[in-house]
């Protein structure tokens, strides 16, 4: 199949021309600024629109088990939302519990990932490190995961001891494997957790109290000393504050190969949503919390000096009927997760770009190009060129609309968002050369999404 | 005239591929892994060996009165050399005195150019700034100068006063224009300078102890500030501490739009070099000074992290013997300069590369493409791709040479890194099309060179 | 003349007891458990109250000439006011203009300090430095004044430029004299505030924006530089924010040697007074400006980490009916102060000492020792011990009363803390020996204060 | 008995003056400028002489089972050795084992220390957390122990939890005892003692890559984020690094209640002694280890600016032949220490005042003052005045002698300071009165040392 896109305003990483994009089969066979249509070809017509590399979505949770529950959206539902809002590849963490064997969770993950209407990728969570993980460990990375993931937090669960820390990351230097890492101190979350509930303060409000920066902080002071010493690349996962931004800039100069992530919900919210009253809060509760407004200045600095590399959701629906209200009692029983997925290019574009926080560049790079480049994809997905995998967003900056519940493809029934006005949308997403959705509405194929095998690259 | 290279090992900042370019013209018409030579091609074999871009200096001086005398170099012998030694673009500073009118300076700068070899653009010194320069410098951004240059450094020379930085900041921030800074508090190296002449310390070796660390840390932070309070965007030049890192990086998180350079000299010498006995520690005196080598790890790693966005030179060749030797009794009358625009780029690959403290991306991004982007020469130049100027290195990693002053092709007497091996050299150098050097050898068209216009991208 | 003081409680930087004191003539004689009272001696019973040394403000303006108006107070009134608020020892700017004299000063400020009721000193204020002005300043060292002051603002005022702060480092470090400084980077301000003025933001409220925080940070910054460079000690007057405190402290671990002061309106108030309408604003003007509150907690921390070591008024009485109104129509014309020599110590008892954010003995630290310390007062002053002149504060924790500017002793027409309560209050304050203030009432004797001669002791 | 000291210059944390001091008892009665001696007194005449407070050691190990085997000295041994160096008080490391009960070891160490010739008092070791040691701490705070010790390295011997860290914490902050802290991040020094080792590097010369300054900091970072959370009030022992000191100094400046300690190894000694051959490295082994000799300007200028508020030493004695060559075939293995209690205050005031980076001052509060006000012991011991323990060193600082350990008192067969200059003694040594020590020479008696029983002042 061939698809001539004519006339858009074409913006990757690093460059911004109106021209012609023509895809040949899956992928881009030719850039330029006036194309031919060849015969049999569709024509799209991109004029007055822009042309992004499709995004990649590097954090996200589709199927989880947590807290006693599981996420809500299943590769169906979360696949669809994704590339409705210009989200072309997912990168998933597979998140075995201590107990389990990792080549079994990798295989059950990769099961549930098969009905996946875009292409996606795992990062490898490491819950325990002995001598039989670690072989099967090197067995997943052959297979073409080049990226682990490790949580400081939840010790018991997922979480690593300081020596299993150690050795993931030198089993990651050897391997060239980059780890990702969800940075708090669990100890100071449990300790601080207790206190609060042992004082009555119940409600999803004292979440925030309950993992104030300093344990965000700590957590990642923590994981520069030990990358220090291994050699080992890191990222640090979902960061929402100065002082952990702080700890990285220091690190690296130090040498320490340390990438930083934010996500949208930091960037756009703040903790006052989560001390909603009427339990509304919980819907709000995810982790790191969301933090007081005065932190965004500092994530958005950041972005644009590329101290942050990219914009993730850690998206993770559960209703909140029926599953945040678990914590009624109990904010520390809450499921963690705001779900965005959907809506991470719209929020970004609209209160990056039109805000004039971010320009397109920086926005592309930030939602596409460096997590492309960074977990081992790039030049295949993450920019527009003839070789490259023809996925790409076609978006309108002259659509308005308001985000909501009620219409949204995430299967969760409530938005943080609700009402929350764009100002754009993705009007075409093409993954690998097919046409998947159009207005707002998934027109693609599920089951079409592919496993993308990585090299690793960080040695 | 077209020309097909064949078969290199294609690096750019951001991808590395075995595969043939074809240059039409003066440009790059097609890049790809197998591309048959058109008729009438010329043919270049380039298996085994790297093709990059052509690289960019982004901070050299050729005509440049300075102390009394001239820098030796002209166009013809700079950019002879700096062709010779991979560099095909040259960003000079233009730097009229406080007495000069900046339209006369840049005329006459434009005219020292006129024969170059390759192509160049001026960063446009700012040494007075009143109602009349203003209207002047705005006449010279019009025509193409993006890039301001002001010297926090020689007050009463070129340096500016406060209220002029603060004018100059502000006039480049409604234009768009990024201003470079020499960033060295001038009142504390006059005042070290007398201490230490009056205390009979007279040779090279003082040079560096009238210059420390604390003296280009406090100008960086006096840059930070005033950047921060008029929103300009501002470039450190020739950063060699880590003081001053950590000062940009404190700033950058505050929000200030700063980039960093270092040069080569810093990266691969050290002020052991200017205690040489019989003033030969004179070759070594450039300002900023050499610096102890304990600073050198962290100008790698802010490499590595990309702090430091670009490695120029600082080019400004004095002779030993008639020049240098004017400070033989006094080390503040030593012309200050160190040559190195033909070494840059087989010393950065050497030291770099071969010592594996860079990656081959890297230095591509810092040797090229972030001078391209940052100074509004991008894709035109800095990279390898369909439309961009068909600049190309084809780089030769099997050669093995020794850098010195008897060959190279810099006017002036002395090489900074006489004797040192390099493990690599250009052996192809080609500038918008044509062939301008061989295997060490300048076999180009002196005059060939044009000035590069460039739009303000800085606003 | 003889003074018992029986069963205070004693609390000095470093004591706490209950106990007595015997003061003969203008000296403690005694400090113990239970002293006899000699014949003919007066006896006061301090039970239940404490007995603190005399507190010393290092930094008040009484004779200013500024902004063509002067400051209400003479030191009658000045002296009054500061007894009654527990105050036993001021030091004053001597703030000569740029073309005055040193020695003519000097003698002028001696003058106008002949009636004070309480001892004084002066920091002499150094706003030119040539070889005329040099020998001035030794004879004035000389003469027992061991402290300089300069302005980094108010250039072609009080300020100086960077050659004569060199010079004057140079020359304090010589003479083992402690440099004061108030750091604001004069052409910010003045570049700052003509922008704000051109776009008719002409209220007080603009004040604080038209020196923001970097203002004050760069100047540190730029002092702990020359400090460095130098050798000389310094100290940072009224310092106001998070920023200022950080760079003192990195200085601090470089080997500088530098003290921190803050004053009390920094610590109480914020800039939202400065924001209150019909031009109330103007009676919170003072520069470095009321800052957002969020920069509170820094200070009190910085204060029980003793890195703030002192905490006074700048002092500087401005009228709001005819004197602060001169800038209605214009922020910059604003006279700059905020008077709070008489509520200082009462203001910081009840908001420091009371809320729990001082302990006893470092509020004594603060406002009394560490002044008489650093300034070379010290055992004379600042303490409780035998030998050491007997200035006194017998303080009353029970005592519940509000500031008004009705009742105040200082010569100006409004409070900047109208209606405020306090909890504690000065019950007897003697000076030498002798009661000079009881209950609230001056009961002394004008032209009693002596200047206080200082040895050097800043080598 | 009645001791009248004269002539003496007297020098405290913050005086100095030439007089007189009566001792009465065990307690100073008179200090003044010529005090008439009683009827029976003993005069002393210490013209020429300084005359300071007894100095304080506030951590060392006597009692000490340490890796299979013990440090050498018995309190016999140490106090003697201690008192002829000039120190007067010891507060020891109580180390229980995880195993061990509180009371019992309290018990046990206390029966250790019933021949000391000095006063001493302990810090509580705190090895394992739960309600059973909970309630014994408690009693050991009530008998008069008012400070906590943990270890962050050595798990499983004294080391604790990060649960048993936060509830040591918490525990402290309620009873108002200051916690001392090891900070070595345990499993980073566990995991690069088993790659060097694996590696064949085995000397001492491996002991300080095995535990980096990253391992330090990383220690410090974590206790000053669980003081934070806790607001517990900590206390940084054997800190020997600037990264360190960096943490410390951002957390004060966040409000957290910390100081810290250096040793006297730190500021004398560096790694490159460890790097001796013949295996005498051993000697130099201690936790941190010895540092590069860049991080000892750093030292200095924070116990300038009182940022290192204390000075101690890290006693604990192994012998080179027998003790240390245990670790003969691997460093791991050799027993942790550099003995120095008797050598101290003659190495600081060697290398500290006469070598001009400590006034007289300093060194008596950073040796002396500030160990008694930091631990409750102040003004009993730590400075010179009327009531405070007659705990006094007459200094000669016109002695020179070298240190040998053919002479020493401490009971280990090496000095790691052999042949070394010292250019000051104590020429006499008192303890609450009584004369303990004369020109190198104890003459006191041995039991005659007190427990000091001390008030929680931490709340």
């Amino acid at each position: 199949m061939t698809l001539l896109i004519q006339n858009g305003r074409v913006i990757t990483a690093d460059s911004d021309f109106v021209g012609d994009i023509l895809c040949e089969g899956e992928v881009i066979s030719h850039v330029g600024p006036s194309i031919a249509a060849p015969p049999g070809s569709e024509v799209i017509d991109a004029a007055g629109k822009y042309v992004f590399p499709g995004f990649i979505d590097p954090h996200v949770h589709i199927h989880l088990p947590f807290m006693g529950t599981h996420a809500k959206d299943s590769y169906e539902s979360a696949s669809r939302a994704a590339i409705v809002g210009g989200t072309t590849t997912l990168i998933e963490m597979c998140c075995p519990n201590r107990e389990d064997q990792p080549l079994e969770s990798f295989e059950l993950w990769l099961a549930k990932a098969a009905n996946s209407a875009c292409d996606y990728s795992f990062h490898m969570g490491v819950s325990r490190f002995d001598s039989s993980t670690a072989s099967q460990l090197r067995e997943i990375v052959n297979r073409g995961i080049a990226s682990f993931k490790v949580f400081l937090a939840y010790k018991g669960a997922f979480g690593v001891t300081d020596e299993e820390l150690f050795a993931t990351l030198s089993l990651a230097k050897e391997l060239g494997v980059i780890v990702t890492a969800h940075c708090e101190n669990e100890t100071l979350v449990a300790a601080l957790q207790q206190q609060l509930l042992a004082a009555g303060k119940t409600g999803p409000e004292w979440h925030e109290p309950s993992r104030p920066t300093q344990v965000e902080a700590e957590g990642v002071h923590h994981l520069m000393t030990f990358a220090e010493l291994t050699g080992a690349h890191v990222y640090c996962v979902h960061t929402s504050c100065r002082e952990a931004l702080e700890n990285v800039q220091a690190a690296r100069l130090r040498g320490v190969r340390a990438w930083v992530e934010t996500v949208i919900p930091y960037l756009t919210l703040d903790k006052s949503y989560a001390e909603r009253s009427n339990f509304e809060g919980a819907k709000y509760v995810m982790s790191p919390p969301l933090r007081d407004r005065s932190e965004q200045p500092y994530l958005w600095a950041a972005l644009r000096s590329r101290l942050v590399s990219t914009i993730a959701t850690d998206h993770a629906p559960f209703d909140f009927a029926g599953q945040k209200d678990m914590g009624l009692d109990d904010f520390s029983k809450i499921p963690n997760g705001i779900p965005s997925v959907a809506d991470r290019i719209n929020l970004l574009y609209t209160h990056g770009v039109c805000r004039g926080r971010l320009d397109l560049n920086t926005f592309v790079d930030a939602a596409s190009t460096q997590a492309a480049k960074i977990f081992g994809l790039y030049p295949r997905k993450g920019t527009v060129q003839a070789g490259s995998d023809a996925d790409l967003v076609i978006y309108d900056p002259g659509f308005r609309g308001k985000i909501a519940a009620a219409t949204q493809l995430m299967n969760v029934d409530y938005s943080a968002f609700e009402g929350w006005e764009i100002e754009g949308r993705p009007s075409t997403v093409i993954v690998r050369g097919a046409v998947q959705a159009r207005d707002g509405k998934f027109v693609g194929e599920l089951g079409r999404g592919k496993l993308l095998t990585r090299e690793p690259t960080h040695f």
